[in-house]
């Protein structure tokens, strides 16, 4: 079949978790990543748990379908087989601090000149230019600079870290949007360019309304848990098991959850009679469904509430989502052979395009696996010895 | 300027904030986005919060470089109108809860009859197939149900949605991502194709390694706040009036925290002496570091600590990151002028390009502002009174 990228080649001098990402997202449709790696030790990633016969699965996972070739970054060698692939490139992409592909001598500026066409994508943490350009960037930072931190959790708690990288993932995935629109802008005029993704910018992006809020009110968003801020009862509750979403945004879902508890005289109290009141009154609100709903496992609870015309929903843990029928269903974990690691459950891929379906070709490379098969033909040109 | 998407007219069914995010992406980058609005109303988000003059910020953040017409789709003529608009068109996008436009007769079915080549991007809570795709899809459910609630948030406090509608904006962001891969594809094979997008693959696969480490080790990841899972100290700590980031991943940068707080004799205790005994004592080191903050505000430690050579970082709030001098310098606040709200200062984008930047040609339509110049000639055409 046919992938979206299969004419596009490219070099990916990433590591750890952005760029990778960001490369995988364009391996699986079909383009063509060459991965280069540090002799002998590769992408720091490859020491990363889980691991499967000492093959990780961070590294697996986030590196399939891709080829890799061990270059040492600091020979002069290795640097013109680079300028060599350059030349047949589409893409570079990159997530060193800032100033490192340029002391190499492979930033866009440099590449340009053998390349006209390239795209060229920078990821860092905050950015190529601006105050903290040399700051070294961790997930956390991202998430505590772009002001994520700040509006995650409950009032009463520290800020708090949302649970998975999303500085990370975030950036990736404006990067590969980039990307595309930078390769789309090529197709009409031949022209590459260069794309340059800060993770402090990509969080703050993710922020959406919560910034007008400030920049037109002067209201500075401040840490509510899981409640809606202008709705109730519409948060997380505790069940007799776990807990439950309740999703209530109106007074008509309100009259069906009161039903639904067997009418206990809620939407007669004042203090619940209208969005407004119950708001105000959310505490007192949540205590009541909270003891209404120590009767209820979250199985329970939910099918009852759904059945009664209101949303609700489990809060799923990790291996729940995992086993779900929905994740079948949707691919959303796909079995990979690897031949080292053997069969190794990873994640899909969300974009579910109906012509040409994602398709990952191969399992993550073995350190250096495609050295040989795709720097031959350069050693010849360059008459270079790796 | 020439734009990279300007040739790519976009049709947007789409409503609040999944579907509008991603047709502005599109829109930043230089597409006709045609909105249709539901007469006399219009998108729901015209209503939300804050107010300019009346004017949502929300909405206007949004929908920036768009164009608005009315259309009820209810009215056949209206039908007929857009059909007129899909044979000139290159995308279509929507959010409805699925078998919504199957029942316009504006499902992918129809309308690439009418236009072969027309890429079509639906984004829904659980998907257009799967066992929930008939579920109502707030954010809070994509989180809760995606698996992001289960792991954000402390042990002991209850699961904990992110302080942002991250189901809302991933979906967004891959959508944009498909739709570019799409457009790619087309350009190469001229063949259209559907796109599905579900909040909850979004969500999902956003949790990166979190995943792996259940369907390799069998591991369910649970709470941990905002702590590092195997490095310690590198977590959220209260100084004396607010909270900072220490990042401290390794024996070397260990020594150095303990030189800036005086060396207290902390890597001399066994309990401290390597990053896997910091981290099975991290609630004692806590409280030792936190402690030793109590002398510092925030931005004396986060300097402190960063002349000593350890990364560290202040927790921005919303106002903090807003008026800090990165955010001015990114460019990610943008002011525009709106024709009734006056100046406003919205989300810019993160995606620097260098060649074909993002221009935000106008301000956010006024509703139908674009009613009349856009259906005159299919008026014509079709013999149509709207």
């Amino acid at each position: 079949m046919k992938q979206p990228l299969e004419k596009i080649k490219v070099l990916d001098f990433t590591r750890v978790l952005a760029g990778p990402y960001c490369t995988m997202l364009l391996a699986d449709m079909g383009a063509e990543v060459i991965k280069i790696e540090k002799p002998g030790t590769g992408d720091d990633t490859r020491g990363f748990g889980p691991f499967l016969n000492n093959e990780s699965g961070y590294f697996t996972f986030l590196n399939r379908g891709k080829k890799s070739i061990e270059l040492d970054l600091k020979n002069p060698e290795a640097i013109a087989i680079i300028k060599e692939l350059v030349k047949e490139a589409d893409v570079v992409i990159e997530n060193f601090r800032p100033g490192v592909m340029k002391k190499l001598g492979l930033d866009y500026e440099s590449l340009q000149l053998i390349n006209e066409r390239i795209v060229y994508a920078s990821i860092s943490g905050f950015g190529q230019y601006g105050p903290y350009s040399q700051r070294p960037a961790y997930d956390l930072v991202a998430q505590a600079m772009g002001g994520l931190a700040s509006i995650t959790g409950h009032a009463e708690h520290p800020p708090t870290r949302a649970g998975s990288s999303l500085g990370d993932m975030s950036a990736a995935l404006y990067a590969a949007y980039g990307v595309m629109v930078a390769l789309f802008h090529r197709e009409q005029t031949g022209e590459g360019q260069y794309i340059d993704i800060a993770m402090v910018d990509s969080i703050f992006s993710l922020l959406e309304s919560n910034v007008m809020r400030y920049t037109v009110d002067k209201i500075v968003p401040e840490r509510i848990g899981s409640r809606h801020p202008i709705s109730s009862p519409f948060d997380i509750y505790k069940a007799n098991d776990g807990y439950i979403v309740i999703a209530v945004a109106n007074d008509s879902l309100f009259n069906k959850l009161c039903r639904i508890m067997g009418d206990p005289g809620l939407k007669e109290d004042v203090r619940f009679s209208t969005d407004r009141a119950r708001t105000e009154h959310e505490n007192e609100l949540k205590a009541i469904i909270e003891n209404w709903l120590q009767a209820y496992t979250v199985e329970e609870a939910v099918e009852k509430i759904n059945e009664g015309g209101v949303p609700s929903s489990p809060i799923l843990t990790i291996d729940e989502i995992c086993e779900d029928e929905h994740t079948r269903v949707r691919e959303m974990l796909i079995e990979m052979e690897h031949p080292v690691a053997g069969k190794m459950k990873i994640l899909g891929n969300p974009v579910k395009l109906s012509k040409t379906p994602v398709v990952i070709k191969n399992p993550s490379p073995l350190l250096g696996e495609h050295t040989r098969e795709i720097i031959e033909k350069y050693k010849n040109r360059t008459k270079i010895n790796i």
